[in-house]
C-alpha cells in the first residue's frame, strides 16, 4: 500500500426532503449568493425548497452558469457577489455550477489583477482566501459536490483550466435523490459512465495491496453494473436514484484513492475529443476507455483479471479471454447505458488523431500512472476509438 | 435508503514514517500535552518519531492513561493540561488512549463543577468547548482515530459512559502500520474480532437497498477473513499490517454506516460481562456475538443470507443451512484469529444471567436495530454463550 493522506470535510446531507435542512448549515446573518445554471431548477422544484430553506436570510442570485463554466460568465458573477457584500455561496446545480462556484469563492477575494492567474500559475493556490460555499447537487456524475477540485473553461482564449484549493470543499452538500426523477435519460447515462469511468480510473492500475480502496471501488463499479440499466429504464425509483447518486459522489471523494496509484489518461485524451468535436465528456470516456484498456492491458494485467472476476464475475478461461471478454464488457455496458462507444458513431473519423498526439507530444506528456502513454500510444488508443 | 447526513473532519496521515509529518499539522507555537498509556510508545520507537516530528513546539507529557481510561486519571491531565496553558492535545496510543484525550479536550474548559456531569447530562454535549487534539494511533482496534466518540470509566463509582461531542474528532490521526510489528498477539486478536463485530453490528440488520455501505462494508469483513488468519501467523508484514490497519479506521469511521440501521446489542450485551467478570472488551464480543446472530436469525434473515453469499461464498444449501454455516464461520473464524468464543473457555457458568437480563430489564432497555432484543431475548442469547 502506498502511503496517503485522506482528508473530506464535506458534509453530506442526504435523502428525501434533505434540501429544507441547509438553513441550519449556513452561518445566521449570512449574505448568500445562489448560484444556477440554466433554470431546470426552477421547473424540478429545486429551487422552491432552497427559499423555503433560505427563509429569513439575505439572499441574491446569479443564475446562467453553462455547462463547462466559462470565466468571463463566473466572473460577473464574483462582481454581483463582491457588490453585494456575498460572505456565503450557495451552489444549486450539477458539476458545473458547483466548480464554477468553486472559482468564484476563490476570485471574489483574490487580489492580483486577474484571477485566471491562480489557475495559470498554481504555486499560490492554498494561499487563496475562499468564501466558504455550500451545494445542493441535482445532478448526479462528476463528484464535484464533495471534492475540492474544479475545473474552468475560457471561451475567450480557447483554454480550459483546473484547479484544487486545499480548502475548497463545499462546507455541506445536500443530496436528495428525487431530483434525477426530472434528468433527461442523457443526463443519466452520462452520470453512469462519468462515474464509471472515475472509478476505473482511480482503480485500473496496477496492484498496491489496497485491499479496501480496491474493494470500495469495486462496490461502487459492481453497483453501477447492476443499476445502470435498471435506471436508464425508470429513474422514478426512489432506492436506484440514491444508489447512483451516492455512487457518483463515492466515486470521485477520496474514498477508493487511498493508497493506490491513478491513471487519468482516458480523461486527459477525452478532453480533446471534446474540445474538438464538442462531444459530451462522458461520451468521450466511452469512446476513449475500452480503446485504452485494449491497448494499455498488458500493463493493467493483474487489475484486470481482478476486474474479470470482481466486477464482472467472468471465470473459467485463458487470461487473455478473461481479458479481452471484461474489456468487452465495459463496452457493452457503456451502450447499454445509452452511450456508443465508437467514434464513427457520432460521424468522426481520423483526421484529427495526428493533432491530437502532436499536442500531447509538444507539451511532453505522458500520461497514465506509470506515465507510459506516450504520443505514440495515444495515437495507437485512438485508432482503436474508431 | 434512511436518510443519513455524514460527516468526518480528520485527516488521515497513512503510511511508512508518516508520524515524522504531523509537526506541521499543529498550530506553530502551539502548547502541546502529548498522552499516552503504559509506555509502549517508549520500546516501539513511537514516542522518538514523535518528539522529532514536534521539536521546536513547547511540549509536556502526561503518561499513565489505562484501558479502560479513568475519570480521576484523566482529570489529573486536566490539572496538568490546564496549569501549562495547553492548547493542543496529542493522543499517541490506542483506543483508550485517544478515547481519554477526547474526555480531557471537553474537561479542560468545562465550566460545571464535575466534568463527569457533560456525560451525565448530555444535553449540552455539543456545545462544550473543546482543545483540539490529534493522534498518533499504536493499536488498531476501536476507531476512536477517526471519530467522536468516547467511552469512558468512572472506577471510584463503577460508573461507564459514552460521549460524542458534535465537533471532538481528532483533528489529523497518524497512521504507520509498522506499529503493529511490536504489538502482542493478543492485541491483534482483539484488534480483528473488535473490528469485524463493529463492522457486523452496522450491516448485520435489515436491508434499506444501500447498496454501497453494505459492499463498504463487506469489503472489510471480506478483507479481516482474508488477513486475520494470515496476520496472526506473521506480524511483520507490512501490507498485512496496513490493510488491518485500515479496516479498523474504515469500520468506524462512518463510511459504512450509511443510509442503514445499527445493532450494537452485541456491544452493549458484552459490557455487561466485562463489568462483572473483566474479560477483554473483543472476548465478550467474540462470545456474544454468534450466539445474538443464532437467537435473532429470523429478524436478521435477509442479510445473514447476503453475508453467508458475498462474505464466507456459501451457496447451494437451503436458506436454513446458509445461515447457519454463516454463523458457524463466523463462529470459527473468531477461535481461528485466537479468541475463544464460549463463557465456559474463561470458567463462566449461568451464575449471573438472571443478574443481566435483570439490569436491562430496570433500564427498561430493549436492544437491536427494531429495539426487540428484550430483556428475555437477553437471557437467551447469554444462555447460547455457554
Amino acid at each position: 500500500m502506498n502511503n496517503f493522506t485522506f482528508i473530506n470535510p464535506t458534509k453530506l446531507i442526504f435523502g428525501k426532503g434533505q434540501i429544507l435542512k441547509i438553513g441550519r448549515e449556513i452561518p445566521q446573518n449570512a449574505n448568500v449568493m445562489i448560484t444556477y445554471g440554466g433554470g431546470s431548477i426552477f421547473r424540478n422544484g429545486v429551487y422552491d425548497q432552497v427559499k423555503a430553506a433560505l427563509k429569513g436570510f439575505n439572499c441574491i442570485e446569479f443564475g446562467g452558469i453553462e455547462a463547462n463554466p466559462d470565466y468571463d460568465t463566473l466572473m460577473k458573477a464574483v462582481s454581483k457577489a463582491n457588490d453585494n457584500n456575498v460572505d456565503f455561496l450557495l451552489a444549486v446545480g450539477g458539476g458545473s455550477v458547483i466548480d464554477g462556484t468553486k472559482f468564484i469563492a476563490a476570485a471574489m477575494k483574490y487580489k492580483g489583477e486577474c484571477a485566471w492567474d491562480f489557475m495559470v500559475d498554481q504555486s499560490g493556490i492554498n494561499d487563496l482566501e475562499l468564501v466558504p460555499m455550500g451545494a445542493v447537487l441535482t445532478i448526479p456524475a462528476t463528484g464535484s459536490e464533495m471534492n475540492n477540485s474544479a475545473v474552468i473553461s475560457r471561451r475567450s482564449t480557447k483554454e480550459k483550466l483546473s484547479f484544487a484549493a486545499r480548502a475548497n470543499y463545499p462546507v455541506f452538500s445536500a443530496i436528495d435523490p428525487q431530483v434525477c426523477y426530472s434528468l433527461p435519460k442523457r443526463q443519466i447515462s452520462n452520470g453512469i459512465v462519468d462515474t464509471f469511468c472515475h472509478v476505473l480510473e482511480q482503480y485500473m492500475t496496477y496492484p498496491t495491496q489496497s485491499y479496501i480502496p480496491e474493494r470500495f471501488a469495486e462496490s461502487i463499479l459492481v453497483t453501477l453494473r447492476n443499476i445502470g440499466p435498471k435506471l436508464m429504464e425508470d429513474n422514478s425509483d426512489y432506492d436506484l436514484c440514491a444508489n447512483f447518486m451516492m455512487c457518483a459522489t463515492m466515486g470521485l471523494n477520496g474514498f477508493i484513492s487511498m493508497g493506490v496509484p491513478q491513471d487519468w489518461a482516458t480523461h486527459i485524451i477525452g478532453h480533446e475529443l471534446t474540445a474538438i468535436y464538442g462531444l459530451d465528456h462522458a461520451v468521450t470516456l466511452a469512446i476513449v476507455g475500452p480503446s485504452l484498456l485494449r491497448t494499455m492491458k498488458e500493463e493493467k494485467r493483474e487489475m484486470l483479471l481482478q476486474y474479470a472476476d470482481r466486477v464482472w464475475n467472468i471465470s473459467g478461461k485463458s487470461e487473455f479471454e478473461l481479458i479481452d471478454e471484461a474489456i468487452d464488457a465495459t463496452q457493452y455496458f457503456y451502450e447499454r447505458v445509452g452511450i456508443k462507444t465508437h467514434l464513427s458513431d457520432y460521424g468522426i473519423g481520423d483526421e484529427n488523431f495526428d493533432e491530437i498526439a502532436g499536442r500531447f507530444s509538444r507539451r511532453g506528456w505522458n500520461l497514465g500512472e506509470r506515465e507510459s502513454i506516450t504520443p505514440d500510444k495515444v495515437l495507437e488508443i485512438l485508432k482503436g476509438c474508431l
